[in-house]
């Protein structure tokens, strides 16, 4: 079917592009991406280089060039490919297009580009390439590219490993070293500032028509070979490469490594290759997928997020960060912010619970950081990183965006008064505990985050005295329009939330594991009288409550006294459309106009307020809401589909869905390059499904639905783990299927609006949906 | 003598301005204004109107024209007259000025102008014009205007009210009644907005030659005379003319009012108003005068700021404000800053101490717009207005300043974030106290002005738990570059000060006016625990302290970690010259650079700190300070002097001397008009001389003196009031000599240097100042 942006899908496993857009190659390198979470290679052409933002990002290689921005390298495009017909380039930019298509496979995570071209010399060729990032092996990338000449034709083949690489800020590698060794070709670099070495070895075989020539050229940082063909019309030739890529944070000698590999997987051959690759995703998917049935459109969107999801998180290591732009390109710096917890998490929480454990891991792994940090800024405890990279130090400059009316560097204070992400990581620490009953964990790594956190908070709140409350001043909460805001409802919710899990986990692990808690409070410098601290703040953080006669809450201190203006009409007194909105003197600042609804993000993660409660704030903030977060889409849909609006929810989640594949968001803004997957809408777009729809609720004493499906939908089907208990959920207008499968361990409390059941290991039960 | 800027002094009494400066009308009709602390007429030409700023601004006449701004009103101009010869009119501006005069005389109070003119068709007149603004009856501005043709020549001589004036933010005056009765003419118009009745009336008399025609011209908000006469060469013609001014807030028919005394003042003739006037001057001068020998420039400019420091003081009223600009325009709204208590009242409070009493009163009458603003702002006690007007309710809007590089206005928070004016006015009231013994004062008035302030800071204050200390967040301090600012270390000190009398008033009077207290209480709502509360307070609110090592107290939290560079070199990074140099995107704010330096203010105020303290401070904060505020130099003179720095101190005096003078401030910035007289620095200016060289400091049991005298000087002569005794003093580099009159009532003690003597009435005590 089609899909909109020149897109279409068979059968909702692959997106497809069906004609070749040049002005959208920075966002469709993006979405027709491949990776496997250790690296991410864009969904860009063989012959393409720097200028069209071909880019292969590697984990855990951090480098700061310029002085400010500390990012991940892209690594030498050792695919990088090109094809001559008798002199002429083979390329969609020039000669002429016969037949085109440009393909992602979701299942199995496969670029496919099918190409027929001619030539302004009458020469035409087929050409057939297909890549993917090994899930097996997560240091190789291979290719298969085959190429059919309709008439006799001399054919140059040019290929090899391109170092002159795209660098977002600034060059990262140098000192190229261009090796041949046997058949392989190496090139050696070193990142100029943390002194990283990345290898990347091609390891090559050609299949078909014989070269009558081969030659091995060198330029700079490029090390290439040119074979040449006499070929006659008809006559195929298959190209297959091997790209090998390691770094010296990945084991001692990288070389050895990718040599070893390259050399190893070209003799196994590319279908082996591809088969075990196929076999990983098969596993994944058997977990992961969600099947929408009677909305083919939706139902591409969803696996398309969850496939970029899967492909931006490092699960091979929990000390590595899921990047805001995943592995999609440097942007936002290959980091993770709170986006990481709160949005990415939730899916694999319930999915691959393992992965969510490294997620807070790598939190645990990086607590030094953010101890750095809260000191640095005059506090103590674990004040997290806005921008995290491997390190956990704060990444986030003080200055990014620019004012583009006076050509002057804007300060914003993401580093310094988004506080909200320390608590955020404490709330993600309990759910994971209440998803997956794993004590153990919050006994070794938890503990030991929520009470950082917990003491950052103390160090943070400051107590009116007359009015016996405790306040958070100077904030910035997910609306990051309005800075310098004081008690923000989202920000003092979470934090109560953080110190009354800080409390309660104190008080569990009295019970058991005391010489723990004792090694623990020792190592912590906390005593007896700092958890009286929190058990105060706990009840005395002032919540803004809603309102007794509109409901409302109050996003921050002030707001309902801002200007109350639509975002169209504060968007049309910009005198640039590049103009920055925000802080501090943007155009939505002195109004209500938020970029994302902090309230709808409150409601969205706490089950606490009654449905008229959510149903008022919903209604006010949404009009108010820009939606100028990639965030913001997906919690919106969750809240609409608490209230029972699915028109509103449905909306919003196909926008969360399409943010990349349709480009709505833009791709620089407020002269900063923001483009690349946006991972969080990814995650969010999962939530809006489980969270939304199927209205998941869990608990550590069971877990409930409250299932509604937009018109649209005939059936929802998904699974779930809860407590590593395996369950299987169908959900139409009319009824809930759950099937808990036989290996499970435990019998399961589930609640579906009022009506509570218990499912054994092996049963299967129905809750009615007809009221 | 000469002075700079085209100025001499004959004997320091007098500033003549000898050649007319077209560039600086809007600057020298301030310098060369008359008044009287009820209105202010601007040192112009009689023939110049709204295009010349001509201005006779009239206290208690508030009103806003354009819904933003609420300033005093600009009255029609009753002297207004037109000489032409042979129909060209006599004008500095066309012609020839064959000499010219125009002089302000200091000690009477009277403006005069001199000038002899050809026209361009040959015929040449003298001109000699006295007005002033007279301190026996303050409604009246008589003027004696006298022309003397030098050849045969027709003279036409237009004179009346002109009522198109210059209004600063809208047109205040309406409806403008154009009257003729009797000899006299009046126009009668009312406020816009505020619906104030303000008539002019004008009585007037040739004497000489007689006019051949007499004509009345009614023309828009003008009533005029034409008389025309054919004079001799050498014959004389002499005008003499009576303004009177009443509006309807001074008595309920301002009309009668205005030509009653018209009437009366032109019968009882020039000369006898004259020296009615000239004595009240003359008993001004008695009590303030300050002489320095030896230093003619520095003798005239004191008596300068002294001069207009009386004039812009509306010392016939305890319910009107002193404005930031006196009466020399409508810029500042006419309204009080924190200026009127720290920089204008301390003159007063040592020489002419009922009007100081006057001063604190107008804050006791502005106590409930003070509730007003605490209450709209979320707090509750006194915040007293950072624009107080006559009803003491915040005056000052939320945007004055624009960014000129992007047209948007800016918002500054001068009226929610600069806190210390409350404080500082519970400061005042303590000074006064210590002054003048008069409790009285205090049981009346000050008690409550000071316990409302006390609980404002309560409402203010944050305390920090772990700290076990109090703390301002969220401040301005009187270095307006940086806003948003904590524990501003100038707030700070000023809230515990004002802390700290509230309880020793509170404990005062329960010994000596028990009843008015418990009165005073029950008004209030305050009971023994508020008090409890301010007693904490004095003990833990933070108090930055000097650091160990540098002894530099730091101005606000963080202020060390801002870049440190200097004002030369940050104003080099203007792109505009007219660009606002502060908040919030100013090229200042993220440097150390002040706009007035707010530890040194610290210094200047408290005098709890060791000389080495103030001389680190002094030495580390002065090259950071850009002097952005006329303020600045008076206190850094003053600081100068108490660490022995006489050079640095006769500097900064100069420049606060001249900030007007010699025009060396800014008259428009940020877009705004900031013209006018800087009336806190002509106050300042008598501070420098009298607590910076001769080092007064004034405790409730005595009082002390630290003299140190610039090179140039041989002696420094002045008087003070004491407890209501009056004490002269003569300083020389060898000695101070204090003769305490024979008429007063107590003994006082005095300390010099270490040296105590206690000085009766109608002893003459000499200090040695030798060591």
């Amino acid at each position: 079917m089609k899909l909109k942006n020149n897109l279409s899908t068979e059968n909702g496993w692959q997106i497809r592009e069906n004609k070749f857009n040049e002005d959208q190659i920075v966002i469709t390198g993006s979405n027709f991406m491949i990776g496997n979470g250790y690296l991410g290679y864009r969904g860009t052409s063989a012959e393409w280089g720097a200028d069209e933002y071909v880019g292969c990002i590697v984990t855990d290689t951090y480098d700061m060039a310029d002085g400010k921005w500390r990012e991940l390298c892209n690594a030498p495009n050792a695919l990088y490919t090109k094809l001559y017909l008798e002199g002429e380039l083979v390329s969609e930019f020039e000669g002429k297009i016969n037949d085109y298509q440009r393909e992602i496979n979701l299942k199995h995570g496969l670029y496919n580009r099918k190409l027929n071209w001619s030539a302004n010399n009458g020469a035409s060729v087929q050409l057939d390439v297909e890549k993917f990032a090994s899930y097996d092996n997560l240091h190789l990338v291979p290719m298969e590219y085959t190429f059919e000449v309709q008439e006799d034709t001399e054919v140059t083949l040019i290929t090899g490993i391109d170092g002159q690489v795209w660098d977002l800020n600034g060059q990262h590698l140098k000192d190229h070293e261009l090796i041949v060794e046997d058949d392989l070709t190496v090139i050696k670099a070193v990142t100029g500032e943390s002194n990283i070495e990345l290898d990347v070895a091609e390891a090559l075989e050609i299949v078909g028509a014989k070269p009558k020539s081969e030659e091995i050229i060198k330029e700079e940082k490029r090390i290439l070979r040119q074979l040449k063909f006499d070929l006659a019309a008809g006559e195929q030739v298959t190209l297959k490469k091997v790209m090998s890529v390691y770094s010296s944070n990945d084991l001692a000698n990288p070389f050895e490594a990718a040599t070893r590999d390259a050399k190893t997987a070209i003799e196994a051959g590319y279908d082996k290759l591809k088969e075990v690759h196929q076999t990983k995703w098969d596993q994944v998917w058997e977990v992961s997928d969600i099947k929408v049935d009677g909305d083919l459109e939706a139902q591409t969107l969803l696996r398309f997020n969850l496939y970029h999801n899967t492909i931006c998180t490092p699960a091979h290591s929990d000390k590595l960060p899921i990047g805001a732009r995943g592995l999609s390109c440097q942007a936002y710096q290959g980091s993770a912010f709170w986006d990481q917890e709160i949005f990415n998490m939730p899916m694999f929480l319930y999915t691959r619970p393992e992965l969510a454990k490294n997620i807070l891991k790598y939190r645990y792994h990086t607590l030094d950081g953010a101890r750095k940090k809260a000191k640095d800024l005059g506090y103590y405890g674990a004040y997290y990183a806005w921008v995290s990279g491997k390190s956990g130090e704060e990444l986030c400059p003080d200055f990014f965006f620019e004012n583009v009316l006076t050509g002057r560097k804007i300060r914003n204070h993401f580093n310094d008064w988004q506080i909200h992400v320390s608590p955020d990581i404490a709330y993600a620490v309990w759910q994971y505990y209440q998803a997956t009953g794993d004590w153990e964990f919050i006994e070794d790594y938890g503990a030991e985050i929520v009470f950082e956190i917990a003491q950052f908070l103390v160090a943070h709140a400051y107590f009116k005295k007359d009015k016996n409350r405790y306040e958070f001043i100077r904030l910035l909460g997910p609306d990051e329009y309005h800075e310098n805001v004081d008690n923000n409802a989202f920000t003092n919710y979470q934090a109560q939330y953080a110190l009354d899990k800080a409390v309660t986990i104190y008080e569990k692990l009295q019970d058991t594991a005391p010489q723990k808690l004792i090694k623990l409070l020792g190592s912590l410098g906390l005593g007896e009288e700092d958890i009286d601290n929190w058990r105060e703040m706990v009840e005395l953080i002032y919540l803004p409550q809603p309102d007794e006669e509109t409901l409302l809450i109050e996003q921050f201190d002030g707001y309902f006294d801002l200007e109350d203006v639509t975002p169209k009409e504060v968007e049309s007194r910009l005198k640039d459309p590049h103009e920055y909105l925000g802080w501090p003197v943007g155009v939505t600042v002195r109004t209500q106009v938020s970029k994302q609804a902090d309230v709808v993000q409150l409601l969205c993660m706490h089950n606490s307020f009654d449905e008229e409660v959510m149903k008022a704030n919903y209604e006010y903030y949404e009009p108010r809401c820009e939606h100028g977060s990639s965030l913001s889409p997906s919690s919106h849909s969750i809240v609409a589909s608490k209230v029972g609006n699915t028109d509103e929810a449905y909306k919003h989640l196909m926008k969360s869905a399409t943010v990349d594949l349709y480009n709505t968001n833009k791709a620089i803004h407020g002269g900063t390059f923001i483009g690349g997957i946006h991972t969080a809408a990814c995650g969010g777009t999962w939530q809006a499904i489980v969270k939304g729809f199927a209205g998941l609720e869990v608990k550590t004493e069971g877990i409930s639905f409250d299932p509604i499906l937009p018109e649209e939908w005939d059936e929802l089907e998904f699974n779930l783990k809860y407590n590593y208990n395996d369950l299987e959920l169908e959900i139409t207008d009319e009824q809930l299927v759950i099937n808990s499968v036989v290996k499970n361990k435990d019998a399961i409390e589930v609640k579906v609006n009022d009506e509570v059941k218990i499912i054994k290991p092996g049963e299967e039960v129905v809750f009615s949906l007809c009221s």
